[in-house]
């Protein structure tokens, strides 16, 4: 499949290279098409990976994944361009998080709204998925735990774009959980607010969630 | 120790009957100090429980639980008076649900504020620790799953109070995380509705968080 990585960041990187290795054709997106991160890692992560301007990438794909930073977010999708992401999945791995001066991240909205809701409305042709936002980069591909897989839980209104972020999560090796419409990303942010501050409060980053059953 | 709950229904019954396993001397309290409800399960629990209004079981106890339907904690709190409460642990059980037909359960607050701090403002004198609130009370006591031990995230702003109720949690059998003050009950309480929601999906309710750690 066809995929755009829109940002440049950690996340982006991280999400661009997995998505390679299940052999899908990445091209990951930025402000400026010459961008020297995007362009060093793309050379890295091998030939079925290119860089491009946001809407050459959205243009380019079948599949789209957003991972920019929350401040950058609307004017990323409106670069990309509503008629480049209409009718596709887009996985939304962002958080709505503001950031303070000695305070730990914190949510820009919530209870009555999310950053997935946000991100539906400032997309609205395309058929957002929230996944990946409740674990850090280094642990979104191939992640190992005593006691895993991990469940990533997924949120979003179309039945059959939830089923195709299910199928890269199993191929990154998680365990998917629908919980239900993208409304659900009031519950999931919050979770990603958990996962940092555990991090904080024990400088270690190495942790996932996991919903055990019987 | 002593260990008044407030509240006669079915986490109420379930944690009395968990702490008096545990050997502790525990008093139900509720509106009535004549509640049959009550009464039965005292007569079940065997000869370290007793019944009583809400302010006879906070002034007996050393420690209180509070285990009221969330329109009903005001109230109970207000009953069993401020000069019974201060400077005890209140373990609070509580997630502020709000119900509406054909709708499932949703949270009356969050993101600024939370059932947790709301707690803590009504009974400014307890030592409040969020805690047992994003399980069923089937599993409160004794929590049995592949995988376990489930991890129970706590949170408050006393640090001997939350010490006190992580013995608790280790002797009913579970690992406890500490997630900082009760405004960590923000984050806590979308994990109700996230353990609620999977309930409803998959008709189950024999499921319990635990964070993966390396």
């Amino acid at each position: 499949m066809r995929i755009a990585i829109l940002g440049t960041g950690d996340v982006g990187r991280a999400l661009g290279k997995g998505l390679a290795g299940l052999g899908h054709e990445v091209k990951m997106g930025s402000r400026d098409p010459n961008n020297p991160k995007a362009k060093a890692w793309a050379a890295e992560a091998g030939p079925s990976v290119s860089v491009g301007d946001f809407a050459n990438a959205a243009r380019f794909a079948e599949m789209v994944v957003l991972a920019t930073l929350w401040s950058g977010t609307e004017n990323a999708l409106r670069l990309a361009g509503q008629e480049n992401l209409a009718g596709k999945v887009l996985i939304d791995a962002t958080n709505p998080l503001t950031f303070t001066p000695g305070a730990p991240p914190a949510l820009a909205l919530g209870h009555t709204d999310s950053g997935g809701e946000q991100v539906q409305r400032w997309a609205p042709g395309a058929l957002v998925v929230k996944a990946f936002n409740i674990v850090g980069n280094a642990h979104m591909v191939n992640p190992q735990f005593p006691g895993g897989p991990p469940d990533m839980f997924i949120c979003g209104n179309d039945a059959g774009a939830k089923s195709a972020v299910t199928g890269i999560l199993t191929g990154f090796g998680w365990n998917s959980i629908d919980i239900g419409s993208i409304e659900g990303s009031r519950l999931l942010e919050p979770l990603c607010i958990l996962w940092v501050g555990y991090g904080m409060r024990t400088n270690s980053w190495n942790h996932a969630f996991k919903l055990l059953r019987k």
